[in-house]
C-alpha cells in the first residue's frame, strides 16, 4: 500500500498541474490535522475546517480553494450544503441532552449569491428546541458579512449506544 | 511545493492510521483520474463519482468510504447532499435549452435511512420544466434499492457567457 | 344570534355583487354538508372537499372557486397548501399503527404552475414510512393532469389519547 | 339564487349546532367586510385576516377559530400555510420594484407547536432580495411571543400586465 500511495504521489507530482498540486497540497495538510487530533472526521479534514463553539451558535470556516467546486469551476451547491449541516448539526448535538445524540433528519437550502473569496463563514443558531426535535437555522457569509445561503433544518434526537 | 509534498506524503506514510492511508489512497485515484480527464470536477475526483446519463436521467454513484464520515462517523448529510446535488444539477444542465446553465437555487433533503454499505447511488429526474426554472427530484438508493434520502430542488436557467 | 345571521344574510343579499352571493353559497353548501356528516371539518366544509381513500394513497379534489382566491385575484397558494396538507396529512393518519395519529411537522411545497379551470385534485403517495416519522409527497393535477405543484412533507406519529 | 341562500341559512339555524352558527358568523362578518372593501380577498375575508405594513415588514392577525380546523379538531397546516403565505407574499409585492408583482414559487414551513388560544399572528421579514427572485423568512406567533411555526420561501418576480 505504502509504495503505491509514494507511486500515485510521484505520478501527480509529475503530471499534475498548480491545482492539482493545491489541491493536494490543502488535502494533506487536513489528513496530517486528522492525524494529530485536529479534526475530528475526514470531512472536516478535507475541507480544512476550523469551529467555534458558544453556549448557544456555532460556525464554521472554510477556506476557499479549487477542492470545492463543481464542473462549472465555481462551489459546488452540496459543499456549501456540508458546511451549513456540519454548523447546523454541530450546534444539535451541543444543544441536545446528555445522552442524546442529534442527526439531521431534513434540510432546506435556499443559494442567494455564488460564494467567492478566500474564505467562507457558517452560522448556526436554534429556532426550536423540542423534547424530540430540533429545528436549527444556518447562513452562509462571505467575508464581508453578505449572505451567500440560508437553511432551516429539522434535527432528530437520538439515544447514544 | 514539491518536495513540501512528498515530505507530508511521507509523514503521513509514517505516522497514519490504516484509515488515513486508505482515505489517501481514495483521493489520490481521484486526483489520477481528474488529471487524466475522467472526472470533471475536484469534488467528482475526491468522491469517486460516476455518472450515467441518459437523455432524462442522471445517475451518480460513489463509494461509501471513511472519507465521507462525519464526526458520528457515519456518512455526513452534506456528502448526501453533494451526491444529490450532483445528479440534480448534472440533469438540469442536459435539460437546459442551448446556450443556457442550470444552478441550484433551491435544495431541499429528507434523510430517510442511514447511509451504510459499500456504495450508494443518486437517480435524478424532472418534475417540472419550466421557461426560467427546473424543479427536479432526487433519490439515494442502497446496492438493494433501499431509499435513504429523497430531494426536490429548484433549479435557474441562466445564459452561458 | 339567529336574528343576527339572518340580517347579516340579507345584508349581502341586498349589496353584495354576485361573486359575494356565489362564494356565500358554496359555503352554506358546504356548512350544510357538514351538518349533514359529509365533511369532517369545517375547513373541508368550506373548500368542499371531496376525499377518496385507497389502501395506498389518497385524494382531495376541490372545486375552483373565488373562495380560494388571493389579492391578485388568482388561486392563493395557501389553498393550494390545504388541499396538499389535506390529502397528505389524511394518508399519514392512514398509514399510521393503531393507536397513534399523525401530524404535519414539516412541508415543502413547489408551485409549477398557476392553478386554473374548474377543479384541483391533489394525489398523496408515501415516500417513506418509518417508526416514528413518515415522509409523503403530494402533487396537485389540473383536470387535464397536468403538475401543478409539488410536495414533500415530514409526518410525525403521536399516540392518541 | 337569493331564495336559495335564504333556505339554505334558514336550514342552517334550524338544524346546525352552536359552532356551525358561529362559523358561519364569522363568515358572514368577512364577506361583509370585503363587500365593505376592508378585505381584499375572500380567502382574507373568510378568516378575518388583518394585515399591519411597515416598509421592511408584514404582520398578518386571525382570530383562531372552529373554521381553521381540521379534522382532528386542531389548526390546519393549510391554514397556517395560508396566513405565513399571505403575510410573506404581502412583503414579497411590497418589496417588488414598480410595474412588477411576487409569487410564491417555493414555500417551506416547520411546525414547532400547536397554534392555540384566540389569536394566531405571522411576521414575515426580508433574508434576501434579488434581480428576479426574494427569500423572505414568516413566523407564527402565539400571543404570548411563543414562536409555533416558521416559514421560507422564494418569491418570483413577474411584470404586471
Amino acid at each position: 500500500m505504502k509504495d503505491e500511495l509514494r507511486l500515485l504521489t510521484e505520478e501527480l507530482l509529475a503530471q499534475g498541474s498548480e491545482d492539482d498540486l493545491n489541491v493536494l497540497h490543502h488535502i494533506l495538510l487536513g489528513l496530517k490535522g486528522k492525524n494529530e487530533g485536529y479534526y475530528s472526521s475526514y470531512v472536516g479534514a478535507i475541507l480544512n475546517m476550523k469551529k467555534e463553539i458558544t453556549p448557544s451558535s456555532c460556525s464554521v470556516k472554510v477556506p476557499i480553494t479549487k477542492a470545492l467546486n463543481n464542473s462549472l469551476d465555481i462551489v459546488h451547491g452540496g459543499m456549501t450544503a456540508t458546511i451549513l449541516d456540519t454548523a447546523m448539526g454541530t450546534l444539535a448535538n451541543l444543544l441536545a441532552p446528555e445522552g442524546y445524540g442529534a442527526v439531521t433528519s431534513q434540510l432546506t437550502i435556499h443559494y442567494l449569491l455564488p460564494v467567492q473569496g478566500e474564505e467562507m463563514a457558517a452560522e448556526a443558531h436554534i429556532i426550536h428546541q423540542g423534547n424530540k426535535t430540533m429545528v436549527i437555522e444556518g447562513v452562509i457569509f462571505s467575508p464581508e458579512g453578505k449572505r451567500l445561503a440560508h437553511a432551516t433544518g429539522t434535527f432528530y434526537l437520538l439515544t447514544l449506544p
